[in-house]
């Protein structure tokens, strides 16, 4: 519960509409897409500016008052539940498109807006913003910046980190800086914009933000190679990358992941294959198109793909690709309860990840999908459970401790793309050492001393333990 | 002077050999490429392992002793100076190349390695580092990672930041961390890699990198237009790019420039022009690149280039390129003293700033050549001058002043590839604000509460007043 007269001052900052406190905004923002995670915030808070923001973290700050902010909520990590109550931060008022910069390649947006809408309305500008997650069509890219979020693409053209050269961020203090600038370089102190990226609202929060833009690639191809051995998959996504070809996508679809999303979708993906490979080129000349895809078509068949098929047109590529993005959808029909996870190791090392992923899912009798990015080697193991099922979560815990300790032994790490929020959090030590956490709260500290943005988010109350892998 | 039980402290990590406290090794560590700062250090010691680092940055924490780490000290921005005297930690015996991962696409490598020598090597797999500072024959990786050095082709691959993914750092605890991997996605935490890509050796000192490497590009083809009027050559730079053309190199040389570079180099340069734009595309495919080579003659031609040249074979493009990579060399010859200065604008104000830029030599009656990297807006005004003429070497720091002041206004940066260093630590809160140097300073302390990793750079004692620009 809020305090009456801060409640009151708070209102006073955003209008009567734009403070609730009512039961039915409290639970609307006590989850987000993170299974099993949920807790209750004081109150919610709906800023329509800069200025706004700034006059709400005061009064937050002074009071030591959580604040949690937050777009569409889609991220996978429990990144925006109020778990030390407090406010959470609405950022869906803030959401124009402020400017597309035809001369700087940059556009200039609020944190509010949806990213699906600004891919579409760059897009007729002949340009192109790369970062696709698939949680698209609802996140925001204020959740975007702050998860420094991946996708299918990420192989050719990086992440939203790549991206994003200049940001307006206020400080819990109140304060308001800005950091980069249409600038492709600057080197003047410490790199603020690249820190803020990905720092899942722990340490300021983003209202502003420009981002670099591509001329669009004019064509587009797109290719599925099924495999009856998965190791042939794996070895394929080596060989491809091992050959100087760098395609926009190259997902991997294990069988298991294929057949419940045939059975939803029924757009004939090859249910008796052990593995898939779903790749698209794009590029701005149809000749190096043609030239990578048919390259890529000959090593799959040297790695013993049992079938090459090269989507004869858009629709049917479309097909394909929407069919990937929606694995996460397709895969929660099956039972109350999915849970997706995030590993990464060197893209080498897919071929090992899967193995692994496969042996650990039978040790702990759970049922694991594996589908993701294989070109950048971030798979996305996924547990169709149910939370009611103690036992089984049990099983499903250690089974991800141990995936997540395998990812390390092969030189990865424990969050691709989806960030540490509160479910990677106890890991964090393993990938980065108690020197590194250390590092990093000095960072929260200096941004943060009164520790009142996304409190207990990245850094955990107490670290996991590693378990002992059985070779 | 270093306290002689001390010394021998660091003679026991090294060897006697590897830490010098003669007359001869301090006047060769007491400056860099950047003149008018010079200043002897106590001591220059030279490490071979991460584990000598480690204990010599214990032994000199413990003591308070300032450490300059360095390498070939090529950098323009008084980066390396050992200001507050202490060590000098030269990393030219970590040198090696470790390894090429053609699988991954990455190489790592140690701090001391030649950047020239690397860019060989990898070249010799088919790949390719684009990160190319015009100092790279001589400069080193750490250098070019703790300045995140950008060069000629930055417009189309971007700068150091864009490659490096991993790094093994000591801390001044004597600890060591270990940042990324290979890994194109990793999300574990704030970003300590790009954080430490640019730092100038104040936060740790880097004793490995990995860094992502491209396929090389197989085609290249070199042009030069040249202009009559210095404002056509401008807008051509923002024609090029607003027609969705992103060549790998875009060049901007003005006429005082050209006349000195021709006089040095004889390469039939055209003196008689106001400016000339260096432009390079590189690409997998012939086609692709003749088009947007075609597409830029076309534009440049109407932009009213008087004349508009293609590079016949690869020898005169590359006589082009290195007259344009020698053009501080070469201007350092006119005059005993060269300042070569690095303002960075949005590439849609180019034009804009090489007016200001004239406008203010003219107003202090200073000799300023201007060249740079036209398609990333970061220009290089570069001045001729004597440090013994104290009346003009006083109207070159007015000048500078203002040209700063004016990169700013125009939505720029103070430094775009060089460093603030202890030339442009004066100016850092112009662009950052006061808010961002306190983060900044936040930061440090989190890394170096003793302050003992290269003081006094970056952070000034003392902030420049603004100059009133008269418009």
């Amino acid at each position: 519960m809020i305090d009456s007269l801060i409640s009151q001052k708070l209102r006073n900052i955003v209008g009567e509409a734009n403070f609730k406190e009512d039961k039915e905004a409290l639970v609307a923002y006590s989850y987000d897409a993170t299974p099993m995670y949920q807790q209750l915030p004081d109150g919610v808070i709906f800023p329509s500016s800069t200025q706004q923001v700034s006059e709400i973290l005061k009064v937050l700050n002074e009071h030591r008052i959580p604040v949690v902010g937050r777009g569409a909520g889609s991220n996978l990590s429990a990144g925006t539940i109020p778990v030390e109550g407090g406010v959470v931060m609405v950022m869906n008022k803030m959401n124009k498109l402020i400017e597309i910069d035809t001369d700087n390649l940059t556009a200039t947006v609020q944190p509010g807006l949806n990213t699906k809408e600004f891919h579409m309305a760059v897009e007729k500008h002949g340009l192109f913003y790369p970062p696709d997650p698939s949680s698209m069509v609802i996140s925001t890219l204020g959740g975007n910046i702050m998860e420094c979020a991946g996708g299918l693409r990420g192989l050719k053209y990086g992440t939203t980190k790549d991206y994003v050269i200049g940001l307006e961020a206020v400080l819990p203090s109140g304060e308001i800086i800005r950091t980069g600038g249409k600038l492709y370089k600057d080197v003047a102190g410490y790199d603020l914009t690249k820190l803020l990226v990905g720092s899942e609202g722990t340490l300021a929060i983003i209202t502003e933000a420009i981002v670099k833009l591509l001329p669009a690639p004019k064509y587009k191809k797109t290719m599925l190679a099924m495999y009856k051995n998965i190791h042939d998959a794996a070895t394929s996504v080596s060989k491809i990358i091992g050959n100087r070809i760098i395609p926009a996508t190259l997902e991997f679809i294990d069988n298991p992941t294929l057949r419940v999303v045939e059975e939803f979708n029924k757009i004939g993906l090859p249910t008796d294959m052990e593995a898939v490979l779903l790749i698209e080129q794009d590029g701005l000349d149809e000749n190096v198109v043609n030239q990578d895809i048919d390259a890529m078509i000959r090593i799959c068949e040297e790695q013993n793909a049992a079938e090459v098929k090269v989507a004869s047109n858009a629709e049917e590529a479309g097909k394909l690709m929407m069919a990937r993005r929606s694995a996460l959808s397709t895969l929660a029909r099956i039972k109350p309860t999915t849970i997706l996870e995030d590993a990464t190791v060197p893209r080498s090392k897919i071929a090992d990840m899967v193995l692994e992923i496969n042996r650990i899912a039978q040790k702990y009798n759970v049922p694991i999908c594996t589908f993701g990015h294989a070109g950048d080697g971030n798979l996305h193991p996924t547990c169709a459970t149910d939370a009611r099922d103690h036992d089984e979560i049990h099983r499903v815990e250690l089974a991800f401790d141990e995936i997540f300790e395998a990812a390390i032994r092969l030189g990865g790490t424990i969050t691709g793309e989806h960030g540490v929020g509160m479910v990677k959090a106890p890991y964090l030590e393993w990938k980065v050492g108690p020197a590194g956490i250390e590092l990093m709260k000095g960072i929260k500290r200096a941004f943060d001393p009164n520790n009142i943005m996304n409190p207990n988010k990245i850094f955990a109350k107490e670290s996991r333990k590693r378990v002992v892998v059985q070779q």
